[in-house]
C-alpha cells in the first residue's frame, strides 16, 4: 500500500504522553502510523516509503476525535418539547408526548430506508467535525426486532464511505417501552434475553439507563452482568438526574465507563478510579440540564475522563466534537490539553479501543489536520473545521 | 422594485409582541416587509405585487439576528495565550505578550490590505450564521490614525456584498496603549479629542472599557459624555472583571447599553431599568471567564437583554449568532423565546436601531429562513445553518 506523508505540521498534538511536537511530519502506511519525524525529513531514510505528500502548511494535527456517547438512531423531532423545557418544563416527564417514549413512538413509525438515510446523514456530521470514532447506541425501538435492527444498521454503516468508525452499543434497557404492559423487571428480562443476538449482530457493548424514573441499580446490575457474560463491553448512564448509585455499580462490576455523572460524589470518584472505570462526561447535556459534574473530584482521584456529545433527539443535536472539546473547557473548566486528551485518549479508554487515541508509531492512523495553527483554537473558535480527516489512513474529509 | 414572497413558512417567529405565526407568508418590497399573511394567500389581493416566490417548505423564519458586541478589527493570533489561560493563567494580565496590548502590537504591524481582507472574511462569518446586523468596535490600534482608519474600514464594508449591516463603534478607550508613556488620563484626553473625527468618518457609537485594570468610572464618564456631545450612541464595558460601577454610570448618563455585567447587582439592574439601559450579555465570554451575570436580577427589574458574541482575538472566536442564542439558553437559563428576543429586539434596542429586530409590516426586511422546523432547534443544534438570509430585502445567503 502507498504511504502518505503529512509534512510541515506546525504543531503535532500527539496525546497525553509525548505532548506537542513542533515542526513535525507523520507517515501513514497500511492504515497505521509508520513514522514520526521532523518536518522536511525524508521517511525513506528510515525505510518508510511514501508516494503521496500532504503539505500541512504549519497547521495543527491531532488524533481523530472520539465521541464516547451518542444516540443517533431515531426518528421524529422533539424541538417543541425542547423549547418548552427551556421555558420551565422539567426533563424526564416520560409521558407519551415527550421524552424517550415520544422518540420511541416516532422511531418505530419511521420507515427503515428513511431511518438508514437519516442515521447515515447524521454520521457524516461527525466526520465533518473531526471525529473518527463514535460510540453509537440503540435504544429508541425497545422491541427485539427493532433493537437488533438498529445494531445491524450501525454495524453495516461503520467505516463506510465518509463515515467514522463506530462502537455499537446495545441499549434496549434505555427506558420502559411506552406500550409496555408488564413490570419494568420484565422489560429488563427481555433486554437481557436479546443480548446474545445483539452480540452476534455486531454489538460491541451494552448500556443501561440507571437513574431516578428509569432503572434501579439492581436492574442495571443484571443488565451489565449479562452483557459481560455475552462478551460485551459495558457502559452505564449513571447518576445523571439523581444520585442513585450508578457510578458505584460501574466500579463494582468493572464497567468500561460510567456516563454523565452529574451527581457523582467524591466516594464514587475514588471507587471509579480504583476499578479503572472511565468517566464519560457530556458537557452539552450538563449545560442543558443545568447541573455540572464534580470534575475536580474525578481529577483528584485520577479517573480517566472521556467526552461525549450525547447527541440525541431530546437534548443535544450537535455532532461536532471540536465544539464538545470547547464545551469541556467552557463548562467543566478543563484545560485545552485535558479536554483534547479526554476526546482522544479518554474516549479510546472508555470504549476499550487500544489501537487509537494518540499519535504514536504503530497506532491506527486516525488523524485530523485542523484549520488552526495552535490547539488553543479549540477553546476560542467554538467549532473548528478540519482541513482533512484520515480514518485508518483513508482520507474521509 | 420587484417584490419577493416568502411562502409556506411553517413557523414565523415575529418577535416579542406577536410571537409565532404558523403557516404564514411574508412579502418584501423595496427592502421592507410589505405584507404578512397566510401561507398560500396572494398578497396581490392586498395590492402587494411579488414577482419572486421562495417556498420555505414549512420551515422556520425569524428576523435577522443582531450581534450587539464584537471586536472584529485585529491582526495576529493569541491561541497560545488562550490555551495557557485554560491551564490556569488569569485573564487581564496586560503585559506586552498577552491581552489587548499583544493584539494592538500585532494589529499595528498588519498591512492595511491584509487587515481589510481578514475583517471582510470575518464579517462573512456573521452572515453565514444568520446575523444581518453586527455591532463592530475599533480598539486595537489605539492611535488617532489607526482608530480612525478602523472606523473608515468598517464604514466602507457595511452592507457590502454578502456582509451584514454594521453599527460602527469607536473604542479608542479600550486600554492604555502598550507604548503609551503618559498617564491613563492623557490617553482618555486623546481618545476624546478623536471622537468628532470618528463621527465624521462614519462611527455610530463610542464605547469605553470601564473595569479593574482598565479605565475608572470617572474616566469612562468623560468618554461617554463627550461621545454624546459628538452625537454618538454610547456603550460601556461594565462590571465584567470586577464590580467597579460601570452599570450605574450607564444609567447615570443614559447609555444605550451596558455590556458584559458579570458582576451586576440588583441595585445596578434597577438603575439600568429606570434609565432604559439595555444589558448586552456575552455568554461565550461569561463561560470563558467562569463568571455568570445575575440574569434573574436583570429580568426581575425588566431590563431589556441583548446578546453579543464578543468575538475578539483573546477570548471568543465564533461569529455564529445561532450558537450564541444556544449559549444564552445553556449558560444563562434563558428560554428559547427570551434568547431569540435578545438576539433580535434586544439587539436593536441596544444599538438604537428602531427599524429592525422584529417581523412587522414596515420593518426592514432582515429575515432568516433556518434549516429547522421549530425555534426549539436553537437550543438543540448548537449552531443552526440558515437556508437563506435577506438583508434589507437583498438575499445575502
Amino acid at each position: 500500500m502507498t504511504g502518505i506523508l503529512l509534512d510541515r505540521i506546525g504543531r503535532l498534538w500527539t496525546g497525553v504522553e509525548r505532548g506537542v511536537v513542533t515542526d513535525a511530519a507523520v507517515a501513514i502506511v497500511d492504515g497505521a502510523i509508520a513514522w514520526i519525524g521532523d518536518a522536511g525529513a525524508d521517511p525513506a531514510a528510515d525505510s518508510v516509503a511514501c508516494d503521496d505528500r500532504v503539505d500541512c502548511g504549519g497547521g495543527l494535527v491531532t488524533p481523530g476525535l472520539i465521541d464516547a456517547h451518542t444516540h443517533p438512531v431515531y426518528g421524529g423531532s422533539r424541538l417543541a418539547e425542547i423549547a418548552a423545557r427551556t421555558a420551565g418544563r422539567p426533563y424526564g416527564a416520560s409521558d407519551a408526548e415527550t421524552g424517550i417514549g415520544a422518540t420511541v413512538t416516532a422511531t418505530r413509525a419511521t420507515d427503515a430506508a428513511q431511518l438508514r438515510t437519516a442515521v447515515r446523514r447524521r454520521l457524516r456530521g461527525w466526520t465533518a467535525g473531526g471525529a473518527t470514532t463514535v460510540e453509537t447506541k440503540t435504544g429508541y425501538h425497545l422491541t427485539r426486532d427493532g433493537e437488533l435492527g438498529a445494531v445491524a444498521l450501525l454495524d453495516e454503516l461503520r467505516g463506510g464511505d465518509g463515515l467514522p468508525d463506530l462502537h455499537v452499543t446495545f441499549l434496549a434497557a434505555h427506558a420502559v417501552p411506552p406500550d409496555h404492559t408488564g413490570t419494568p423487571d420484565e422489560h429488563i428480562d427481555a433486554s437481557i434475553s436479546w443480548l446474545g443476538a445483539a452480540a452476534q449482530q455486531g454489538a460491541d457493548a451494552c448500556d443501561v439507563f440507571c437513574d431516578e424514573g428509569y432503572f434501579t441499580v439492581a436492574q442495571a446490575r443484571r443488565v451489565l452482568s449479562a452483557g459481560q457474560r455475552a462478551g460485551l463491553t459495558t457502559h452505564i448512564h449513571a447518576d445523571e438526574l439523581a444520585h442513585t448509585g450508578g457510578a458505584q455499580l460501574a466500579a463494582e462490576v468493572g464497567a468500561a465507563s460510567a456516563d454523565h455523572l452529574l451527581h457523582v460524589t467524591d466516594d464514587d470518584a475514588r471507587a471509579m478510579a480504583d476499578a479503572g472505570v472511565v468517566a464519560t462526561l457530556c458537557p452539552g447535556t450538563a449545560l442543558a440540564v443545568g447541573e455540572l459534574p464534580d470534575v475536580a473530584a474525578l481529577q483528584r482521584h485520577g479517573v480517566t475522563i472521556a467526552l461525549g456529545s450525547d447527541h440525541n433527539p431530546g437534548m443535544v443535536g450537535t455532532t461536532d466534537m471540536s465544539l464538545v472539546v470547547c464545551l469541556g473547557v467552557a463548562a467543566f473548566g478543563l484545560s485545552v490539553t485535558e479536554a483534547l486528551a479526554a476526546a482522544t485518549h479518554g474516549g479510546a479508554r472508555a470504549l476499550r479501543l487500544d489501537d487509537r487515541g494518540g499519535i504514536t508509531e504503530g497506532a491506527r492512523a486516525d488523524l485530523v489536520w485542523w484549520d488552526a495553527e495552535h490547539e488553543g483554537a479549540f477553546a476560542w473558535a467554538w467549532g473548528l473545521p478540519p482541513r482533512a480527516v484520515w480514518r485508518s489512513g483513508d482520507r474521509i474529509v
